[in-house]
């Protein structure tokens, strides 16, 4: 396997496997001299960790994370940044008959295909669960864009949508990442029902970002637009990208377009204009469901956990590019 | 400016602005002994060109390309394949107006804003001519996948949309590359208004392949739909880009999605399971409208033209995951 | 910083501070299905483990390696394996003194130069310490690359010189890594002599690689000997690099040199002709010299303990050759 | 193939076969607003162009560049730049004799082990002609180098060496490139000799660097001199690297080594610290001796024309590391 490196000089690796010993990340491109706050690494954790709310999966883990290497009286040296967390909650047993079951949607079948061997206790790299070291990632990154804000929220879930988007980063999420009170408790309600009934839903997760610096994102292949669409699709069960709400904003003449640059999303040919920037990422529905489901070792959404996953991939990109674009610091003032 | 090249194993570089000397690309990572056929490339580079129908911007420009290395006696070396495409109709003048003027929604103002200095005759790399370097980079990564077929077609354009996807890569696609001859018409009627009152549309292009192989796509960040979509998100004007009908689809619950393995579009845990697989990618209408637009030398709809550059990336994509796992050929068989 | 990564398909990614936690690796790029045997590992560790002979630092690190993820039931997955090593006797207070003062030939001031700030423990990432985990990536390198066969050995150290190549592989290395009792007796005992008086000693590493497949490296700019050259020259004070004795080679007219397809090196055109590779690597003395080298928690000479990071290095040089060229294996028969 | 680009931020892409269209290069990565001079780009090209000195190969080539992207009214756009030289002078029908035969220390043979099939004509890829691409790379990064002096000079060919080292810059290197007159002298009768003869002749260039900025290299794969040592290595016929006189060095004790800091070649820890950087690569003689050689169509010794590719070279790696180490300046200062 190869592609577990994301990022050209802000870069995270990432390894480990849901059943494994531990998972974890190394952060290379980290600049020196950041000040680290572990208890706020644990919160970003928190915010993705299984078993914080009745509609996710009953799994509980503590993803307790321990910093290996980087960072030296609370202070990143520049050096690599490796942070792991132990799996503490395996319960192998519960798998065993996995092994020679493949679940549709999943991983199980194509990795077989693929290597002729697999983990058969979990998902392995494709699990859900290799998303907490991209969170390690997004906090670290974070450090880096210290004037910026990231704010992701559920827009869409199952039949239930947000009339209208929280009109600034303070608004309130919830409990689970939905800034409308009347619409989180339906939604609470609905997928309280789906765990009880085995069944599962997907939805749409929106993200801006303000106070974004202009100039980030490269004219052509590494647009700012195209290393987000890689990002998020790089999440699992993220199967969507769009700029504002492109599948509906295509059906619009240009004229109309061109009256609101919020339009653009805050990229012009692919680089940032230091406007709102404004995504939707679609994510299906999981794949587990009926009398495995009712379990009640999974979720029957993902969307409240993988608001904090979104907003790591987020900031990563744009560390990333943040970085790529001071190289020329020298020449383009 | 960084960002020209694109694939790991099969790369891509592109160069040229659109009103320089000349645009080209080198394609490295290209194996040694297959048959190259110009007038194939030829015909590739013409359904792109412009001005191959009066819905089309009325700028001709001949395309022809030029192979300067990687090719000797009709068979490639394994070496890197230069193609360049001279530029012959700058007509620079009609563009000296634009030197202070940025065009919204344009790379204009965000190429001043990163690099302090640009090529003002027009778009430089941002302009859509820099995508015939892709197309001829497709037709080299067509030549490594010869048993896949790749068919992308438009889908919606404006307020217009496709009622039944096509049967199979055998229907014909029109004159515009809509595979429904009554939509087709409607279209065109449709553009050619709009040519003639300065408004423009956009749409989504779908994207059909078949006869993949199984098991191309890394498992975390490489995963194939990643790939797509920073692929698809890094053609100029691509807004969106979802697996099926993504953002339709999240509404559905897990129990009727699992129903139809066709709602994996042919990939399971980001790796490719030998089905069809379903792409689609929404374009925004561009951004010259008006009086400018009226003059006729810019696209009302980039759809039809973008269609076979849908094509070419995709192929690009496949083309580098299907050396990337064939490097592990010794070990998984 | 960034640069922590080494290899195209087989990948190592180490962290780590001298003084740190943990140092470690991600290897990215394994296959799977290969067997693991981690007494093998311990064993190699072993070879570059400080305090292993009274001609070394006194330091004792036990160096137990922990396999956190990319193996399961002693197989390869497939997936990134991460081994980390738990820093045990690190004494800081041995080195408080250090915190204003920059030991000459070392990244003291440098990495002050750059980053500004330094865990002045200890040699941070620049220490020879960080070269155990490229030990640990060499390990899984080698069991991509079962038919080979690498031997290193000391060919000089300060006056003392090997006047014979040994015969084959098979030949014993002695104590400290000399293919010859005599020379190896003779060092040992100016070895303890440099300890005693605080001075240091330099030399060269010879490395023979025996069964390579045709074929590994790339024409231009990966060519085998650039990988191996860049490889070498990132080990600690290493500081040339040369294919068989190059700088005596070069004194002979061609005619002499095409006698014998040895001087080749095993390479021609910067590709394996499938003979034996014949490398040479210049160590220079440790700049640990006098009353601080006297308290003997440094090598007087770091040439016995280098010897497996060579070979180490070599073979994931090898390793990533192989797959690169593996990769074409469904066109280059 | 693949490796045919070098560099990560500033990279350049080289293309083309020593009997094809054309060669040239594509380089990526270079700021915008910097003045090119044409003139200046010729006469760097000429001093490696083959035909200029009766003790090189008799060929004559005019290798005259053609810019066709990334420069606009004489500024560089901060686009990729492609500059291209047609091949004039192949006489292709001198090498139909070549077909089936492969030169030994060529890549001939090796390149039909990996490939299978060849350009005959020349040496394709592996062909000392590609190095005008990489001196063409080497002008544009000297433009982001404007405080650096690069002075590479023949310090050994055969059994000639300079004595003591040229005082500084501004000596004047002669007609082959020797900062000694009478050692020049020598030379040139020496080759002129060996070219009567169908003899060879190797040797060692010299590098030295001033005015290099502290800071550059990352610690610990991507050290300065380990990708100088890749850079030179990568050099059709280069088979030694070393940092000063390290194969003589390295029989010095460390408390002499210590003394004087020259001893570590403007790097310390692989980072320059503002020094003077020296380097020494060892050139083999070429292979083709006897009555091919006779034909006066290949040079006796290549050192003399190899010396601007080694500054190219050097350049290349010089510019990459200062934009590498700029994308930190909003962080270390």
């Amino acid at each position: 396997m190869s592609g577990n490196s994301f990022g050209q000089l802000f870069r995270i690796t990432t390894f480990g496997e849901s059943h494994g010993e531990a998972l974890g990340v190394v952060i290379d491109g980290m600049p020196a001299g950041l000040m680290v706050d572990l208890e706020d690494l644990k919160k970003e954790l928190k915010r993705r960790a299984p078993g914080q709310h009745e509609v996710h999966t009953s799994r509980k883990e503590e993803d307790l994370p321990e910093i290996l290497s980087g960072v030296f009286q609370n202070k990143t040296l520049g050096t690599p940044i490796t942070v792991i967390v132990r799996n503490t909650n395996q319960r192998s047993q519960d798998y065993e008959v996995l092994k020679d079951s493949y679940r549709p949607g999943h991983a199980d079948k194509t990795t077989m295909m693929k290597y002729g061997y697999r983990d058969h206790r979990g998902g392995g790299r494709a699990s859900g669960r290799e998303t907490l070291a991209r969170v390690i990632g997004g906090y670290f990154a974070g450090l880096i864009l210290k004037d910026l804000s990231f704010y992701a929220y559920i827009q869409e879930v199952g039949q239930f949508k947000l009339t209208t988007a929280p009109l600034d980063h303070s608004v309130d999420r919830g409990e689970i990442n939905i800034p409308d009170k009347k619409m989180s408790d339906a939604v609470i309600d609905f997928l309280k029902d789906c765990k009880k009934n085995g069944e599962s839903a997907g939805g749409v997760v929106a993200l801006s970002i303000l106070n974004s610096p202009t100039g980030l994102g490269e004219p052509v292949f590494d647009k700012l637009k195209a290393d987000f669409a890689k990002a998020m699709l790089s999440i699992p069960a993220c199967i969507g990208f769009s700029i504002g709400s492109a599948f509906d904003l295509v059906k619009l003449p240009g004229s109309q377009i061109s009256q609101d640059s919020k339009n653009f999303g805050g990229m012009e040919g692919g680089i940032s204009n230091g406007e709102e920037i404004l995504l939707q990422m679609a994510f299906k529905a999981p794949s587990t469901i009926g009398e495995k489901a009712k379990a009640g070792r999974h979720d029957p959404c993902i969307l409240p956990r993988v608001v904090p996953v979104v907003e790591a991939m987020a900031k990563i990109v744009m560390a990333d590019h943040f970085l790529r674009n001071s190289s020329y610091s020298a020449f383009h003032s």
